[in-house]
């Protein structure tokens, strides 16, 4: 028999970008008893949750949930806005960006894909002036689409999406404005319907500390029209029926009723704490992360100071020294998992995830296992990351003692 | 706030034929630390699970394992291996091959629906002649695929799936045969192979105990070879990169991990058992239920012995009772869940589900609460169903002690 | 390894009277995080369910929680309260009251047993006036405390307690009255204050559906008072250090936290559902299980209707039955767990518990596996139970129907 | 209604010396349903354990285990051993020795307390030539037993068992030895058998990381026989029926089922890391947590290296710094619960456990949360703790590497 609880004594430390470490709250909740999703508590239960998620997405219109995991809820945003041969406009910000685009093509859609050369595009953000300036070259109005990463998980990269607005605006262009906010949402600020996008792509297992297997399209009133014209075959994913049925709390087919469970609790911590006091947290726990790898002489992956992530930080080792060699020997003796380099960035980089259920010492242990595990695979360090990570933090507990007495 | 314990003292009783009550078991294993999807437990697990669901489909073949609900298994089946305007070749069985056909529909496909006339066809099987006199009529092969359901959960139908195959195999017709068995699944007995089935679908609420989200396509080589040709766009649902990642353990997106650890234990709850003594259990738990609705002088909703269902029983109300009035009475006085009739059976019928975890006792206070709601509800019944009942399920337990004795 | 899922397919049903079936709700409860006992969400903690459980005993004075099973609080009230060499009266309703007789011994008092000759107080409740009359013959004030069993879980009676005060107060003895509703608690009515009981014993494990492990003394002043003068040596039971930490809601060594999480659950579960309507509950239960056994044809233990027990019936089997032999049928063939016969009744009777967390549907499960057991044990039966139970049944919902409408 | 899940984002550090934070496998067992305590699955749940258990203890005698706390397994071995107005020798090693020879007081036995002067006994383990001494003046053979503490925890000091076993052998002196290792057993080495101790103590929720609730004594021959002319009164703690009842895995009264699911659990999770290895664990981490201690310039308060506790480590704060001052200040911003001074040692100390389920990367989180913690409540500190025992915990963990490879 497999033993299902592979790990030796004590807590393993889960530091990836997601999935993120499910809260106990969130598992009991899950254990919740199967219901009839056609019985009246079942409606209750689905208006709860279908309201408290647009508050996450701050939105007034509807937020669909799939029954799928966040990659579907990409598809879902494609399929239900666009036709077969396409043009859509991508930018590339690293790898999940990439397997956007390359759905994409794999619907039968043409994707462009702009970025900055090299691996410097996967070192800041999405340049909306790029943007700009190919919309405004589009004389014809071939790019259906615009589609960018808000937070990219394979980087540690938060672009500027109220920026993108503004550049499609600036090149007064029609094209419907996508945004993928799988391991963003919950975790760094976004804004639907302020920064006009009109299909937002999250998931439930990063800040929104679920597991897997529940995802969202939030949608707005001009991507529900275009889904009227939208020629990709869909069914599974089709909004119409999915909005038609919720208005009740229903769905048209099975949905995952204890992943419900789990995210109304979500839904309850999330609001118990406040939304931008999560903000905060995310921010706070990502700022002692970089002083740490700065301390130790490291490079940040991202490049750009203006676009750090709250979710994860991209740690680069020196040249020589394999990445996966390190997440290996941090794994196996301090029982911690970080996030492997992707794509473009294999070997040369690991990722620390500080989202969701993470506090201060939550933090200061993980990053006591990424020095250990670095030096024990020969990195050769400035100096111990700890002390500058625990000057931030006291400070800023200090300032949070101070402004409660006040 | 919202409390989601709805029910009032004692165990709500969940007879609805699917989502099935999960069992503590199957709860706890779920509660399980979400682990890093890319790391070696989880490969581990992958292999483990991908290999144990092979057994119940009783396949030697691919099971791809979606993190998606049933629905989207369907749409699955389809998008991997038709073209935009193929014709397909639906039985109508009841609602839910209703629903396929439709989702054909909104994929583009051009379906074909057979069927008995009325509702006759909703309380018979598949008619398997009809398939192979319209396979025999098609010379020009127009036909790609046929479609039928296995375990009809709208009304208690469990077709031959064997004789569907003798039916195409006697017309000599190269169309793929795509099969429904998510409500039959693990308590109906069922043979991937065996039956030359190229695609079935599955899904997880049924008998397999767990709460929706996960769900399956076992693909029969005929079937993948089918797919390289296949000109429906898809990605999300592609099986080449699961199948290749496959291999080791792993999922090219991220898996629903939590339900794969409900999998797991319910693949072992189900190999303790024994599959075969599964299918015994929920064949006995059926008859007992059919001698009590014959006990109330009412009709059970599956006209041919032949192929009742092993997974639920439906019960025609008499005409001028709403069948939908006696549920509530059920519900509301004595905390039990039933299926609604749906579709053409809206308010004649009532379905009773008696699967997955399920046993003698529970089948008696089941029927012990429809009893005492139909008289509630003011149906005349020619008498107790219960002793009809307790007389089989006895008789049953004496055999079964006289062959462990011997 | 030892699988601890040690039944089946399909749920266990634990009808013994008691321990009770844990209810999910409270499982989950009981799985919150351990946290500091002398920490101030502890303090929270122990303040709320100190003053919840009064309500249930109906007292006004301070109810002592023990981190022990009820065993230990019959010892607590009587080292509290008693000196060496006292002579308490005791009252032999049954097994229980017979154990608890034998621990005063020794602990070195000296119990006077009434009761009636043979088994004949096995089958009858407390008879007040014999002891009214032992108190007037105690003219010199021999007799220090008076102490009977509630409800006695061995037989399933349930002893007019009002009644055993008013012959105290009609003998004008000065004895404490002391009362052990270990299984009575929360299933049947019980007034700590009105009856001026001096202690009154219980446990978790029954009507509190709580795991074992807790159990309770609610103190009067009159007890108080004594256990300043008390002479038994006592230390891990001395309420005085107890209540005395208590009023800030900590405990002077480590309490059960756990235990008393599940303690927070169940209290919010029974104010939910009303004090009142869990004694309905109970009652009516009780009353529908009387009537199948009338309807097999088979004796009821408690031979007068008065005491008849909320919590359980106690089922004679027929001379020349062994009722063990047909529990262990009931246990092997249909997954249900009864009490057995204790000491005078031994072979002689099977115990049904509908206590706790059980409902209508759950009763009638339970009766199902008794009859169908019954038959296949081979005891004659003059009639099916069921029908009997359900024409009560549902005349009760009826009933409730018609009061819900008005 | 009362929020048990008290606790902002992220999990609360629980590190006071026990309660032990309980890992997820364990609350996981403790869910599973309760059973009947006098069926065949609850033997062979009685007999697993209790043969289990022995092995932590070292001893192949009974070890009986109560359905009560710690506290009331003192109790226990007092009770069953002596008699009214025996003398027993006890050692004064802090406030927990202290409270059980006050127990003994209150039970009327007549303790004579050995001890340092001052504080001094609290910064040291017992120091067994006083007991040889005093034994050797006892000519009259008045002291019936000597009772010590193994691990002290309010102080942080193990004391040396062996040792006094062997100054009671000196003194050839017939007193039982009875020892209590509440907080020891499975963190530091402990060898009932061995050591020729008459009577071990000890309880769930420290080393063996269940929650509070069961408690043991683990019963030499000598002591077993004492047991037959004690005379202080007792009935639940009376070691005779408990293990006749053994003999067939049961109890005499209602078992904690729950708990003991637990301890099943926690068995297994120690046999599977190896008891040796168990203690190795303890010792580096206890050994880390020093090193930083040091680096800060403050004062261990166990002042004997050759008797510094694996479970905990007391520090002291300098002079006019209030210990429970800084423990608010990291409860409120690091959400971490320390120990507090006890007794003597109120204000003046704090105590970090490292015990149970605890392993590198949590301490190192708990280091942080102290270093930050001091200095907000502005302790001055001689340096930062954190590299030297994140030095120390990496050589370990390379030596680990090499002995793997080896």
């Amino acid at each position: 028999m497999l033993k299902l609880d592979f790990h030796p004594a004590g807590r393993h430390f889960l530091q990836i970008p997601g999935p993120s470490p499910v809260p106990d709250r969130i598992l009991r909740a899950m254990s919740y008893p199967t219901i009839d999703h056609r019985g009246p508590e079942f409606g209750a239960l689905g208006l709860k949750v279908l309201d408290g998620i647009k508050k996450i997405f701050k939105t007034q219109q509807p937020v669909v949930i799939y029954p799928a995991s966040g990659t579907g809820a990409w598809e879902a945003a494609l399929v239900n806005t666009l036709s077969p041969g396409d043009t859509v406009l991508m930018f590339e910000t690293g790898h999940f960006a990439t397997l956007w685009k390359k759905m994409a093509e794999s619907l039968g859609l043409k994707p462009e894909f702009l970025g900055l050369p090299g691996v410097e595009g996967w070192r800041r953000g999405v340049q909306s002036q790029m943007i700009e300036e190919r919309l405004r070259a589009d004389t014809e109005r071939k790019i259906k689409a615009v589609c960018v990463v808000h937070n990219e998980t394979s980087t540690g990269v938060t672009s500027d999406i109220a920026a993108v607005r503004r550049a499609i605006d600036a090149a007064d262009h029609p094209a419907l404005f996508l945004v993928d906010t799988i391991s963003g949402l919950a975790s760094a600020d976004y804004r639907h319907d302020e920064w006009g996008v009109d299909v937002t792509v999250s998931g439930s297992q990063k800040g929104l500390m679920l597991p897997p297997g529940i995802s969202f399209n939030a949608v707005s009133k001009k991507a529900l029209a275009a889904s009227k014209e939208a020629k990709l075959p869909r069914s599974f994913w089709g909004w119409d029926e999915i909005i038609e049925m919720n208005k009740g709390g229903y769905w048209p087919y099975t949905p995952n009723t204890n992943l419900l469970y789990g995210l109304n609790e979500a839904l309850e911590m999330i609001t118990d704490e406040g939304l931008d006091n999560v903000f905060a947290r995310h921010n706070r726990l990502a700022e002692a992360c970089r002083r740490a790898v700065r301390a130790w002489g490291l490079e940040i992956q991202c490049e750009d100071p203006a676009v750090y992530s709250p979710v994860l930080t991209g740690v680069m080792t020196p040249q020589g020294i394999d990445a996966d060699a390190v997440r290996k020997v941090i794994y196996e003796r301090f029982d911690m998992s970080l996030g492997t380099g992707l794509g473009k960035m294999k070997g040369r980089m690991f990722r620390i995830g500080h989202l969701g259920d993470c506090n201060d010492l939550t933090l200061m242990a993980t990053l006591a296992g990424c020095e250990m595990g670095l030096q024990l695979a020969g990195v050769p360090l400035a100096g111990s990351g700890l002390p500058a990570a625990m000057a931030f933090l006291a400070s800023e507990a200090k300032a949070a003692t101070l402004k409660a007495a006040a």
